[in-house]
């Protein structure tokens, strides 16, 4: 079975050894859990691997994205390189349009092999609905796209709590191969990331919730510490 | 009475020897719960024991339900040989229409003697549907078409939550005969998975809720042992 | 004062004999708990003991119901010589019609001296309405015209939670004479069943909480015994 | 300050005398918690002490108001004659009209001397709204018109909960000049009933929940006596 | 800085003087929590230390809130002097018209010199709209003229619950200038009243929940007291 | 990497320096827990050190924040000359109308070389808006303006709850690169107050829950202290 490993430290060791090929998995969590981190660096460690990857970005624009990671990840001294030879691109559509997205990654594909695709996030095309029927109708069509398409992609999504017991699953859950939950934990006088895989189709998978850092050289997921 | 041992490990126990025939099951969980696993090996187990069975995926491909079964099974070794001799068929209809796939389903059972049906997920049904009401008569149609016909069925439910205490009952579960909650419960630091038999209509049962596996070899349902 | 004995071990004592002649009362609990054998039950100790009974069901056949009362109640061996006799009928309507209904059970008292009804469930009526002040109005037409009818009567509802302290009391219950909750009780490892006379207009009760069970002899109510 | 004695034991030592004339108070309580039976000995015991009463009921007939509370208070064996002399009347409207029943009242205070209103219940008439805003309309109107009548009443309201700390105050509470919430407390394995007096314009009162029983000899209400 | 001593024991103490002059005070609370006694005390002890009062009542008579008031504030025996010399005046419109409002605050200022304002209750102007958009933009205007008049007020705000921990702040929250939080708190078997000052812009001021009473010769807020 | 120091004792130092540059944060808390005051000690510190600073209030008038920061930090005492030398600027449009307010950001930056913005607060523009999908619409394209700008802003929001717990996050959250979270926590018998840096694009900060409070001579944020 193909694999696409993460790069990012801990976690492929949690998915037995990566992401399942041509699966399509959400990142879903509240503001301040490190989605964006967590989707550069699969992005990153995927181009320096040698896979080609394409960052969608529907929000921030492609300066402030990569702003933003090099002051995160100062360890990370090859980005400007990955983006110029092209082996990593972010782009920023001008309108969201699924259609249009669907497009984009599959001329990627087709010019850059492009192996690793991000959408983030994907709330931002749920909220451009006024109705949900359409939305729905319009996720089902782009994920079927999606499903015939050689690459492996991660969505992030807004949660609209932080606190691990509210969760609600929605559409996009039930529509997604994978999910992995990151959540900024309350501790009383302080906050902690922590995230479980709580769905992978097609592997076998930890499902423990573990605690994570984002340090300057990559996210760390500290398996086998315990978060309570 | 008759029955249809669905062949799960501990779980025709729980249920006095399996489904009463005849009957409409509803499979109930959250995302990463196992439903689809649990689906496909009461029709594998059931095609091995000599009663036909038809998957019907309304979201999944059938390449990517096969390809992810075989992983999550690697013990169920003719499974091709199952799909090639049509004792199991999957089929993914090219539009969610209650009144298509109750002819399928018919279909089946007269051309190929199907005794058991899997519809993958009841969720996709219901969301399809811009109003409940129009859902509402389409579902008690469709079970009044389903009733008459001589097959045993589990219909995957998605849950929008994965807490015990905070199901919420529907429309879906006043109409089928039986309710199986799956649960991918909290525990803190991990999730572990758990099952109870909550209604079944034409048979005593069990009332407990136990832990299960899904193994290389098939799910163990693990009767007698306390989840909390 | 009339009253109606239900025949139920334990639960005429609580009611101090019976529920009051000529009261309309509602079974209300989530799926499986055992409602539909609590209705059955009524009618068949009401047929033994002379009282002709009319079982209308909403959503399941005649066939099912006594196919199903047979396996739950095996020792109630003369189900199908009180059918043939007529002191026992059970009926599935065409279609969900509170008038056409009222008209049935005022034809089944002025042919049949039907004392005894059942309506399974008043939950498949009112989700038939799509706007909830049409359902109420009707609601109150049918039980005006219920009122004036010489028979008792027992409406199955549906509770959306099987958690004795969510339960939200509607239209329904402010309308009709008396509440039994049934309830599935979660007990973390198990659930079981138990009740209590939540509302009786026109009569004293136990306001206790007991454990009941479906045995194959009738429902058992163990009167005295504690649930917590 | 003229106050009205309600007659019942404990209740007006709480309320220091009795409810205030001329003001209008909710019994204000879930199904099965004695409103009706309060609502009743307050007419019944005016009617005894010289006050002439109007039970207007929205919902029961007159002959199953009468018939109930025979026999839930059979010790009040003069309640034929009251009605007969008509100190004591109870009216149902037929049609649920705010106007008429204002009209009924003036009629019924002019003709009759009648001192003692009671509405059973106000749940009825929101729910005949199908607009909220008419019903808040209407309302207002209604009270208006009832400020300038010389008569003192008790509206019973329906809770949609019988636990204490889940009740949410509505429209009807901030209009009305007093409210008295009855309990039908959750005790896990029974239910005990309890009251107290929330709001009472213009006069101190106890501020303490006390547990009540419905006897056959009126409703005695255990000032002093703790719930909890 | 200028403030306005409300003359109610303890409360200036907590406000470190008195309410910033021409500040827009909301006196939020659930029913029977004594919003009214705090209101009419304000313009009572104002008119008693010289700054004339108008006391707008959207709901209750003049009539009703005198007798009410001299209940329970028997030893204010010179309310109907402040009333007679029009140093405090209490006004019923005949409609709920907030730029009618406006203008009659405006009148009394000009006038009357009216220094100390009551709207009591908000909640009947926010449920007089049918749509909260209009209300919104008509509560903006009116607070815009009021910021405009030499005037302090206090609004009375109808709270749905009457637990400290479900108050949900709303739009007249975030517009008002101050709030103080009335609450007749749950114990079990009995309520006590409690305030804090939850809001005040322009002074500092005590962040304790204090218990307080309503005594025949006035409020007392009990300073330095626990209410837990 | 450029920053702005926000000049509020304590908070710098959790910040790593200060709020990265050009970066658009938001300030959310229910009523009563100090946003003003966060948003006046940004601009003055700022006006201070040298960067002009724009105050777009949509709420309350120039007059009424300048006076009540007069009173809430009197130590602040060249406010006058900040604001007459044009340091700092106080606004309030006429409309709250985003387009207009872009444009009033873009004129200050030119013409004033205003780097410092504060909109207060960002809810009154949310509910503005009769419907919400034209409000995102709007909030997008405000936001993508922002974003071309040389400035650095804080928005104030109005929490519906000040329980820690049941923060709800929504799309503003979402689209801002920071959210600072004020708290007006209840500690049973006093209320205080705390802070937390829940999300900050583009720089690593303190997780911590920590106390503050609004001294005369400005916000003090206490690092290193427990709130629990």
């Amino acid at each position: 079975m193909d694999r696409v490993a993460t790069g990012i430290s801990g976690l492929d060791e949690m998915l037995n050894g990566g992401i399942p090929a041509r699966r399509h998995v959400a990142l879903y969590g509240g503001p301040g859990c490190g989605k964006t981190s967590f989707a550069f660096e699969f992005i990153y460690k995927g181009a320096k691997a040698g896979e080609n990857g394409l960052y969608i970005s529907l929000e921030e624009t492609q300066e402030d994205i990569i702003e933003n990671m090099k002051n995160t990840f100062p360890m990370f001294n090859d980005i400007q390189d990955l983006l110029k030879s092209k082996k990593m691109q972010i782009l920023k559509p001008n309108k969201i349009d699924m259609e249009g997205i669907a497009e984009t990654i599959e001329e990627n594909i087709t010019d850059r092999d492009v192996k690793r695709v991000i959408i983030d996030s994907g709330t931002m095309v749920k909220i451009s609905f006024a109705k949900e029927i359409e939305y729905r109708q319009t996720l089902f069509e782009f994920f079927s796209l999606l499903r015939n398409m050689d690459c492996t992609s991660l969505t992030t999504l807004e949660a609209a709590t932080s606190k691990k017991e509210e969760i609600v699953y929605e559409i996009e859950h039930f529509v997604m191969d994978g999910i992995i939950n990151l959540y900024n934990l309350d501790r009383g006088d302080r906050r902690i990331r922590a995230l479980e895989i709580f769905k992978m189709r097609g592997t076998d998978h930890s499902r423990d919730l573990v605690p994570f850092k984002v340090t300057p050289s990559g996210i760390k997921v500290y398996v086998g510490e315990k978060v309570f």
